[in-house]
């Protein structure tokens, strides 16, 4: 029906009679002539009517959010009207002909600027909160990465091949969607959590190179960057190590970036998992931000001070600085802040030295604990942590897990607020993960999952688990997981030995992975691959604040589509269909699932 | 690992050093010379190692389906040894080095070669039946087509945008799988049947031109074609008529035949569905075959013959001959199995008239019904058939639609065994459907859905709803419906006529669609769509007897996955976090659903 999109109308098409399809971003009526802007995919431009026109009875009657079917010829904006910041600022379509093609009801918000609506308004209508240029893009920008990355996969040998969503409960461990079977009683399918098991069985098959985009399903509780439904670039490769699987993977994201950012990220550098936690206090640490954690655990040991001699004497604490260049000038206020910011984490204070003039010794320096901490322990921290005058350090002092969190998180929030970043993207790999982590009752668990290989012998993984690495790598930008992921275990005799070291017992390892067990027998190649959160991967690209601006149809917090009303009400009949019955509410003391 | 896959080791490598990565395919033992035939993704090559190589202990000790790393070099086979089924065949590789990477137990069933395997078994080690050449070339050509596709359609402008799986019940009609809500106490979401609304949606948001290989879902009794989930390729477009979207999709497949086949369809045939009803007695009909239906329901209204002059003169009957040329051979054995056959569709018989001499006039034809018919009606079916020597002429005389499917049947199978199809590709266009149906009930169903635009004013289609046609179109290739669509209904008004028409209350509409009536209000812009099924596109393209050849992980028959166990049994836990129960067992008496 058009000849062009709207938003590619420039100079080049000057005096050319073109037709135009879209919607009426703003309609407004000048000494009697009628300026529209006309809204496409592509972009809005300015279409107008004066009273000579033919149409312009009609161009007079459409409002907002109609749909237009204008003809006309592009002609040059007078000198004063021309708008920079429109693509097709440089000219408008002066109207010869126009149609309706649907007329709209008033949108209840306006579409053509952002204002602030709830955001349970603009999922009820999210046909219309589509429209929005921003979402416009972010949906755009997310349809153009699965392509560059589909054909940068396709092109290194990957086949796209699709796997079950009506499968078996998985044993990622969060909790499963599940779909009563109406052919088999009492038994259900479950949606996968990620397709794990059955990219590796694709490997046992001999697909040497697998790909998919791949929907995947957790029934957890929402958090802000959570959906039900996300969705992973799930990668697998056989007869490759670790180094050729990350130079695969590194290779498509930086083709990526070039594509869709036109930003070379250059080479990823890499950094062994206990590294990252000693310097980031995290095991994705965002590098844009060069502040680094100094452990002072050794200065501490033997001062008075219990906050700090406790955990300095305690095997699982952790007592370190952060110290923060130009940090001086935070106010006490903003102190406060992050005091109660830390103890999100479960930090019970913030301790901090200003250091002012240095050249003076103690006496330059500003804080409540130097009292506590004695003139040579504190000095000896501020040669420790290279302070310099202007800067403020900040103490961690706590088990391990708190004041990696704590600090690990302060510095990227300092980092951020001082505006101290020193690039636009920081990629890393991290490596050398443990294979284990212990729960509190003191057994393990995997930390990746167990069919990651460990980088030792089985004998020595039984000799001291805690202390063995896996061979398993994550790719971080930004401080965000883009993706993990593994060497699997292809030899029957490792893979029991890590069931063994999990105490998981001969008949729960049939009966979860039994099929998978069954093909490690029959000829299992080295294989390991990847996966990627694409979500994220967008958000990241888009920089959009909410995981649901990259998603056309998201979820709510509580797992409920307000647009379509789902999950809805089912009658009777199909239960029984499914054989299975709405279970009896309980007495009102028990508190709901909800 | 490898420098070479092994099914690209041709003579252009000869004398090179190679390295190859792969399963033990065969390994033969001849004279003292190991014989392996290493295979992977790309094929198989023929490795030797005689008692003077390097490896050749190893080589002797490694059995089917091992995992092996081998380097060796390239040369010529000996004149007498050279394999032309082979693509590998003019080479060996003179084994230099071997490595196991993995052993393997005997396999349940042979790889190498195709055996007769009960599917069951097949199923249950899917990982190893994979393995074989036949399911690697299925699985990679299906990707090889969604590749081809996708690229397509993004060069004609369409973006890959994602739908929910997780969504409302839709109104296809089938039955839904249903997923238990944990937040949301006592409600269900439903896996798509397809994403019909959304992608509506998706026009009405702005996107213009949607594409998505979309996984759908119905619990449905499985047919031989038929799984609980398959895959769309689903297309929508905005500001487009019919004939664009035609021209879109139909560019799409013959490019996809052209990449994938090396054959072009050519520009593709239309022909209104009332057209192949009354010619093929289909809606899908198998142009390779030229046989076609010829009524003769004029011919009979006045001849004693009840079994023909009853239908004749009924309005909902039909009475027609089908002319296989050169069937006059057809042996009376065959004719009694093409009675059977017929009755599969209703039809109580099946007569016939076999064309020996025509010459010779009525002597010349042979029949057990010429009597009944008498000496003119035969002679005049004979003119109306053009019939000559050899033929047979078939007769069906019954309600409209058992002769239609009867005949339209065994014109197919017919021309099959007699071998008389003309082309191995006929693509067809089956247009301007009826708008509705008529159910047994009197009351009546939309032929596609209800969001179908008809192809005449609201007023028209009160006034006769039987005799509106509808803005759809059908794919059709060789017999198989590749995929359907239709334009859509933008406009409100009209959207509520077709609900009346239907005797779809308010109330019931708004429950169902509310969504939907809702985006008609704010600016629906013209737009219609087509989805195809892959699953079938790649049956017909591979040539695959079964659609679960075509499917890396398939369901059986009775919706379950013999190698994962699925649907498994889950515990009593889990269904109380989704507030439902399994329903007490009936008596025994009443059926089970199984």
């Amino acid at each position: 029906m058009r000849s062009h999109y709207c938003g590619i109308v420039t100079k080049e098409l000057l005096d050319q009679e073109i037709t135009l399809c879209g919607w009426v971003d703003r309609r407004r009526d000048h000494g009697g002539v009628i300026f529209i802007d006309l809204r496409d995919r592509d972009g809005v431009v300015q279409v107008v009517f004066d009273p000579d026109s033919t149409g312009f009875e009609i161009a007079d009657q459409v409002r907002s959010e109609y749909v237009l079917k204008v003809t006309g010829r592009v002609r040059a904006r007078s000198e004063g009207t021309i708008n920079p910041n429109m693509a097709t600022g440089e000219i408008e379509v002066y109207g010869l002909g126009i149609e309706i093609l649907n007329s709209s009801e008033t949108p209840p918000f306006p579409l053509s600027e952002y204002t602030h609506v709830g955001e349970d308004v603009r999922l009820k209508y999210r046909f219309l909160d589509l429209r929005r240029q921003e979402m416009q893009n972010n949906l755009r920008l997310r349809a153009k990465i699965t392509s560059v990355i589909r054909q940068n996969l396709e092109e290194q040998g990957f086949l796209d091949l699709e796997t079950p969503i009506l499968t078996r409960a998985t044993p990622e461990g969060a909790r499963d969607y599940l779909v009563p079977s109406r052919t088999h009683e009492g038994r259900f399918f479950a949606l996968p959590q990620s397709p794990q098991l059955f990219k590796q069985l694709l490997m046992v098959s001999g697909f040497d190179r697998y790909y998919q985009i791949a929907k995947c399903f957790r029934d957890e509780d929402l958090r802000a960057d959570r959906q039900p439904e996300f969705t992973q670039i799930d990668i697998e490769a056989s007869f490759i190590d670790q180094e050729q699987i990350m130079a695969i993977t590194e290779k498509m994201i930086r083709q990526l970036f070039i594509d869709v950012k036109g930003v070379d990220l250059g080479e990823f550098p890499r950094m062994p998992y206990a590294e990252a936690m000693a310097i980031y206090g995290s095991d994705k640490p965002d590098l844009r931000i060069p502040l680094q954690l100094v452990d002072i655990k050794d200065l501490m040991k033997d001062i008075e001070f219990k906050v700090f001699a406790g955990p300095a004497n305690d095997s699982a604490s952790r007592v370190t600085a952060l110290k923060v260049d130009g940090g001086a000038e935070i106010s006490r206020k903003q102190i406060d802040e992050y005091t109660k910011f830390v103890g999100i984490y479960g930090a019970k204070g913030l301790a901090w030295i200003k250091v002012n003039e240095l050249e003076k010794g103690i006496e330059g320096l500003q804080s409540p604990i130097i009292k506590f901490l004695g003139d040579d322990v504190t000095m000896s921290i501020m040669e420790r942590v290279a302070a310099k005058n202007g800067d403020i350090v900040f103490f961690g002092a706590d088990k391990t897990k708190v004041v990696s969190e704590a600090l690990g998180a302060l510095r990227i929030k300092v980092g951020l607020d001082l505006d101290l970043t020193t690039c636009d993207w920081a990629p890393l790999w991290v490596v050398d993960f443990p294979m284990f982590e212990t729960n509190d009752d003191g057994s393990m668990t995997a930390l990746h999952h167990p069919f990651t290989s460990p980088s030792c012998s089985p004998e020595q993984l039984k000799e001291d688990p805690l202390a063995a690495l896996s061979v398993a790598y994550d790719m971080v930008l930004n401080g965000t997981e883009l993706g993990g992921g593994s060497i699997r275990i292809h030899d029957q005799a490792m893979q029991e030995t890590v069931f063994e070291v999990l105490g998981i017992a001969e008949a729960e390892q049939r009966e979860k992975f039994g099929f998978l067990l069954d093909a490690l027998k029959y000829g299992a190649p080295p294989h390991g691959g990847l996966a990627f959160g694409l979500d994220r991967l967008v958000m990241l690209m888009t920089g959009a604040p909410s995981i649901r601006d990259v998603i056309a149809f998201p979820k709510t917090q509580t797992a409920a589509c307000v647009m379509t009303d789902a999950p809805g009400e089912v009658n009777s009949l199909q239960l029984r269909d499914l054989n299975i019955a709405l279970r009896k509410k309980e007495s009102a003391e028990k508190p709901k699932a909800e």
